[in-house]
């Protein structure tokens, strides 16, 4: 690598580095979540305006794979794969509905308005995952995350992202066969949950003893690096068997979750996603080419992804029929697709499903689901504090 | 980007990054360097043997160059720009005459035995600096830091790689130019020297006032992203006029060393340094042919090379004269190459200033002062200790 070459490439590093935390701070001001404003500063550097950022440069491709695997590593790692099977029917349920029905509503529209079969699973797909980030920022900024509401939004959220990287699954799956069969999406399905339950049952039960030697070696480095293979083991593992990377280091991650000492394996791995996930975000927002979406074409599609999106997480609240928890609150809550969904359109997109024109289309509606929330959650729970509060008057 | 491409990248960088652990491990347990271990894990994934690494994959390239800036700027962190001013004129000559005398040697070696300037001035430039990192550890474990001897050592050591960069950047200036006049000389040590000085002294001076209107944005990912954003600016600036990426980086460190919060810096940054720097060592090792070294041929340069970095260094320790300290041990502390010898052979070789059969010799000269180091340091430094200790007790 030429002396000038590298330098082009620092650049263009740095600055996707500053546009991502600068837009991430403005989009925080603005109290939105910093996903969008790196997003912004990928269209703003992409080739749709700047162009200093190339999003087919193969390093930059890989730094945001690695971005992705990263970010769904440290989910996994904030999420507690007990507390969520224990967290019960309701969250299961919301979670469920929150899948299917937008699957549903978004394959059916993409049919109708005629689309391919397989561009119809990827477009429903893209609308199920719930972002559990975005969704326990603005609840714990709300003070919300112990309620009822909190806890069964927040579970389903959790869940949906693991339903969301089966259905994932199942789509590249059958992308990858190049038909659908009742056989192929069963047999795809039952891949994707044994190598979930398998791995996180074999990870949890032998993990402890074989990480307790890897950190009899050195323990000072072995924190991040143990952590960095152990999520690209398995994330080359999932790609092997034809899942996406990041179904695997989400896997990692809820293992490590269990392990000794999660919170040195968090903070480690921590400086190194602050790092690489805001290129994820920049990229994903780079491939997007904002000049097709200036016309009437785009704009309806839009409208009515966004619309289905919107209704059928608000439908999966009924989920939580038979608690006293506020169904209208608990859908709301999982209106946001965000990162699972980013990944998603990404996945489409450089496998060839879809093209740019509705890659721009479906990362504008993450978008929207993304925006329209915290202040929708804002407004409807301070007011379902109120009432707590007057109800509690009237007892007393 | 194709799945499978993405399969096939991860398993190498997987392949890299546990080799090097592995390999890194060892070498501990046998009381050498890590670096050493990470090296021989690059001879062995590279084209000498196994062939799972091609050094000249652009990615790999890439993450190495970025582990190299890491390193620097880690360096720099750990060194303290205050006491090396302090630390006075003995590690000052120590220095400066460890930086001439195997310069001078490798030199006219080279021009003796028929090679041109260039390449005559990239192999005296290798043999100057010190690895600061292998001796530092050397002395902790002997728990001899704060000795006289220590002091001088570490201190001769830091501004050794200071003027080892310097000499770096006027050799990279030299063979950009195409040819070695006084002028040239003259004005790119005055660069070297003027963009260490200068950006040293703006940095510290104008540094805390921005840094810390930077934090009151947003202290949580601040850190990391501050640092690695400064880390690349200078390295930028470094690269763009003229001077390798690393000295910029280098010059970065010693910058946030004086900045008020350092040790988050520090912390932030060691774990993504954890993860990239073994990754520039291991393509250190696999650009190593080492098919072309098993002849006499190969034999002899190395023996004679060697020779020239070891005395070159021992006769260093004579710049100590006029302190009580003992100037065979300096000389012998101040032996091993390291890293900034090993980024300027690959500096070398990707600027083709030397081929793949010098690059080869050179680095395994490089990994003859590391290996030889601790051994004689550990027995000379005993042997010191026990004759101290002889008499304090013929005192009382």
């Amino acid at each position: 690598m030429q002396s000038a070459e590298l330098g082009s490439i620092l650049v263009r590093l740095l600055l996707i580095i500053i546009g991502a935390r600068i837009a991430g701070y403005i989009s925080e001001k603005l109290k939105q979540p910093a996903v969008l404003g790196e997003l912004i500063a990928g269209v703003i550097l992409g080739p749709s305006l700047l162009y200093v950022v190339n999003p087919d440069e193969p390093i930059f491709v890989f730094l945001a794979a690695l971005g992705a695997i990263i970010l769904l590593f440290i989910a996994g790692l904030e999420s507690n794969i007990y507390q969520l099977m224990k967290v019960g029917r309701a969250a299961m349920f919301v979670a469920i509905i929150g899948v299917i029905v937008p699957m549903a509503l978004g394959y059916f529209y993409f049919i109708f308005t005629g689309h391919s079969t397989t561009v119809a699973l990827f477009v429903g797909g893209t609308l199920t995952a719930t972002s559990v980030g975005i969704t326990m920022r603005v609840l714990s900024e709300l003070g919300k995350t112990k309620t009822e509401e909190g806890k069964i939004i927040l579970g389903a959220a959790v869940i949906d992202d693991v339903l969301g990287l089966i259905v994932l699954a199942v789509v590249v799956g059958i992308v990858a066969t190049g038909h659908v069969s009742l056989f192929n999406v069963f047999k795809l399905t039952a891949y994707g949950v044994l190598f979930l339950v398998g791995s996180i049952y074999i990870g949890i039960k032998y993990m402890p003893k074989i990480y307790r030697l890897v950190h009899e070696f050195e323990i000072e480095k072995t924190f991040v690096i143990a952590a960095f293979i152990f999520a690209l083991f398995l994330a080359i593992i999932a790609n092997w068997i034809g899942l996406a990377t990041i179904v695997g280091s989400f896997a990692a991650g809820l293992i490590l979750e269990r392990a000794e000492h999660k919170e040195h394996y968090y903070e480690r791995m921590k400086p190194v996603a602050d790092l690489f996930v805001p290129i994820f975000f920049v990229m994903a927002g780079a491939v997007m080419n904002i000049k097709t979406l200036f016309d009437l074409q785009s704009l309806l599609p839009i409208i009515f992804i966004t619309l289905i999106a919107i209704v059928g997480k608000i439908v999966a609240g009924l989920g939580a029929y038979g608690t006293k928890a506020n169904k209208f609150q608990i859908g709301l809550g999982m209106i946001p697709r965000g990162e699972v969904g980013l990944i998603f359109v990404a996945y489409g997109l450089s496998t060839k499903v879809i093209d740019a024109h509705l890659y721009s289309l479906l990362v504008v509606v993450v978008m929207l689901t993304t925006f329209v929330t915290p202040p929708l959650l804002a407004a409807f729970m301070k007011k379902g504090k109120k009432e707590k509060v007057k109800r509690i008057a009237d007892v007393s």
